[in-house]
């Protein structure tokens, strides 16, 4: 695989059912992305290390995912200039998720997070490739069809749907 | 002007004092944009049009803010294939802003919406320019510079809040 | 059947086993009514054509339900001028309801959305009747006996928490 | 002015300066409306009287508002079989409009309450309109040519929003 | 037994499992009691004759249980003079139990509920006994009694949990 | 006036001007009652004395208003054998009410507090009267007079409602 | 084991589970402890007693877990000095823990309580802990050691991660 | 002043006229301290510099108030070993104090954050003036005075409210 343009970070390996789902639609739009655990509380150094080198290394997107009082993404934010992902997870310790989401949400003028659903990994990894495809028509194409296939999914389900619900 | 690469939009013309701070930092960063009201609720069919012909005009980002339940960002998500920025606004029809929040960030699977805190058009428009300048690195070093300038504007309180704090 | 005066609509086959109950109350009062999938993020050009023609097919009233970030109901009532009433549904995506909830409620002035209680399609069918039979006493009568039925229902069980009560 | 088709009622003359919006509505559609006060809690009795014989004197659909623990539309319903149309207020014992907003939406099955957000007594008005309408064509006509009005007065924005935005 | 101080009533059968506690405590109380099913949504002049007649029928006060949007308490008090005990229930039309609370505990001035806990319904049954203690001596010393005995249970456990706690 | 019958107290000076409204409606039921400051935070022994020597001083009845973490009035009842009535404050330091009102109500199993609705002191001065009205038809009495006063001065604005409502 | 400088009090035997795991981390830490029933509502004279002699007893910190309407923790910091931890446990009579944050949490000017994560009796350990560290250097280096095995963990399972995380 | 003890730091200069009152408490208490503004998201280095150096420069205890997304207090406590505690501010961009409390208290397992009261910067000192008093007798004394001033305080206003309340 080529040198990734997105880095998957997560802070605990608890968050990895979630944060696998970023990784599989980078996959499936082409795009290069490397995955691994960096905690704002435990490794605060690894974390801030990280941030710092995420640019130079390449990336172009950090996708950060956490739960309860969830400050990797934001605190990654704050180091990097690069676009930052939040991924709010309703880790065990999370009250029905609110902690999670309001603490990666709720950042402070000059220091955004771009933030998704509670869980939405797989909304993260549509994002990031978003990103990378404003400047690269093949991933943008990638995305529109996987777009035509979400709406094709649904509207195979209408057949189905108009018949059960009729008994 | 060169041509937008950023559209801004908003339910309402009350939403600009928010959301003209988005303009702002674009216009710092250099990044080319537009802005307009386009009402998901009052003009629907001027929203189609506008998420259709968004990135044909050469659009890369679009801005989306709206308030109580903001159903603007979300629609434009669900017909353009470019990243969208939700502003959650906390208008006066809104529950202290939990309805903006929640119906801008709680997107299904497959149409993601980048959502920022409440009221941080500021944040959208310098995510916005973190997007643009994830293949453009003149921008990139002025989001850098902006940090910098941030980090700058907190240490020149320093010296005041030490002696104030003392009184 | 005849012609329908009802459209129940879905944003996912995921809500059919919800949204089937409105179905049964139509079936119970003899509206005669269809039911189908329609996402609004999924298949937004759908949605834009199903409300424009509904009015002109000669629905009266559409019941539209969805669950998270819930635009359907909305974006429905933005196009027709039909009564929408909205269904919000607790879906797996949705934080305990208070998402479908709020982004289905609180519609700003223009454009209603009846609003009924979360997973409440059987109140969405209830309601729908009492609309078509506010010009159609057949129906009035049908309602009437229902509300009947559930008052009897309760009184019959009486005599069970009486004796029960008592242990 | 001819029978009334919609009865407006609320539990306190303080909520007349949000009831009056559903009223301005109904005028503007020329649909014959009534308007009182009817306490739920204060003049139980004077409530079961207003909804037993509201369908016997002619009415086909109640507005009606409250706030706080907000039993008013719920009770109605529970005796007439009209539509009722619940809009809760944010009355100065509320708790900024959630125990308006859950004690009317939240009713059981078989008693519906189609519920609009909070203060949206315009929308209440709208919805009767819209239920009336129903087998009313002339008013169905005004409905559409009120959303038609809002859609004008959004584009009569646009020219001021996009010059305002650039500065 | 004698003729019934309390009245316990609920708004559905469903509810007599949490219902039944408050009755367990007027037995062990010896306060004589009644306890039946009274829906105000689906049998409101039930309700209504229940609340009109408590007072004559020798009853000194009312405990009643309901969930989601839950008017059965507030309305009993708005009809009789008697004191009125609110239990809200978690019922599975509830969200969490936020609506059942609210919509009995809002109520506006001049017409209190006694609101206990979530579920609380053995509370109710002791503080029905508390008022009716008001002027009941012997009442009274059972109340005190059975306070010991709580006390005492609570002391029972210590040893386990000192030991249990060093491991 | 004679031996106080219910014991009105706060947690702080600032409380008086809400809790004095429990006093009103006492004064207007020829309740006698005393009323004081008693903190349980700051001055814990003087509540455990209040608590301890209530029934034994002649009071059947205890009124407890606090904000914010507020221990009051279970505090109160864990100790004594009387019903309390607990009033929560939306003091400067609560957030929105909430906490004020949750330390009230939701008291564990064995230890009832009676809430009522948020600053609603005037609903407490009533409860309290409807206990001592209990066994005192005097009391009773009054208590009827003035949910008939209530009564009336709804039908007195009902005339000014429909005129304004008409404008 | 020597005399204990940390009390660890719970509502209730049913609180151990969760309030155990502070013991644990003061084992591993090496300070004295000891663990106990103390109910703020059930035996409110034994809890003032342990209050009032905890510091005589050469106590200097307390651990308190409660749930509900949890007054321990705030209780025992109005009598005693010594600094009080406080331990939100989501018992089963909990609205999903908020109450019992709250109740904790919100406490009046004057009389602090240290409050920590919903369950996070772990981290009441952990602070209780570095209280006692202030002044003992040698459980401070075993609070530093407990930090770097935290790290390590993490950092144990980068590579399991980085594997799963490409499938 | 001698070498400080307690280190006081905030996120903003917005954020003094809250934190001033700790330092107002430990000027009280006689405990030395420092205070100045370290921002984790715009100076996220100085506050890495400013954690990673307190022990060494003899601090024993840090007072973090931060608002919104308040990543400070955590952040600090991910770094240090020291006991951190954490006040909430309710800062202008925060939804009415909720995201400053969560992503202040909601700590994983392993980094407790010891957390006060929405904007309890005068607990915060108290609690820092309680951690260090823990072995320093003369301070847990002026501690002791300290509450005695406020029970005087609330007894001084007794015989105005015993007044008052009879009007």
């Amino acid at each position: 695989m080529s040198k990734p343009q997105v880095g998957i970070i997560m802070g605990s390996k608890s968050d990895l059912p979630i944060m696998q789902q970023a990784a599989e639609m980078l996959e499936q739009f082409g795009v290069p992305f490397e995955i691994t655990v960096v905690s704002a509380h435990r490794t605060p150094m690894r974390m801030v290390e990280y941030a710092k080198n995420a640019s130079g290394r390449g990336l172009k997107v950090i996708i950060a995912g956490a739960g309860g009082a969830a400050h990797l993404p934001g605190m990654v934010a704050s180091i990097t200039s690069l676009p930052v992902i939040g991924v709010p997870v309703k880790s065990s310790n999370s009250i029905d998720g609110w902690d999670s989401i309001l603490s990666i949400l709720q950042m402070p003028n000059g220091v955004p997070v771009a933030t998704v659903a509670l869980n939405a990994a797989k909304n993260a990894g549509i994002l990031a490739g978003q990103v990378i495809g404003a400047s690269d028509t093949s991933i943008q194409k990638k995305i529109s069809e996987y777009k035509q296939e979400l709406r094709q999914k649904v509207l195979d389900t209408v057949p189905e749907v108009e018949a059960l619900g009729k008994k």
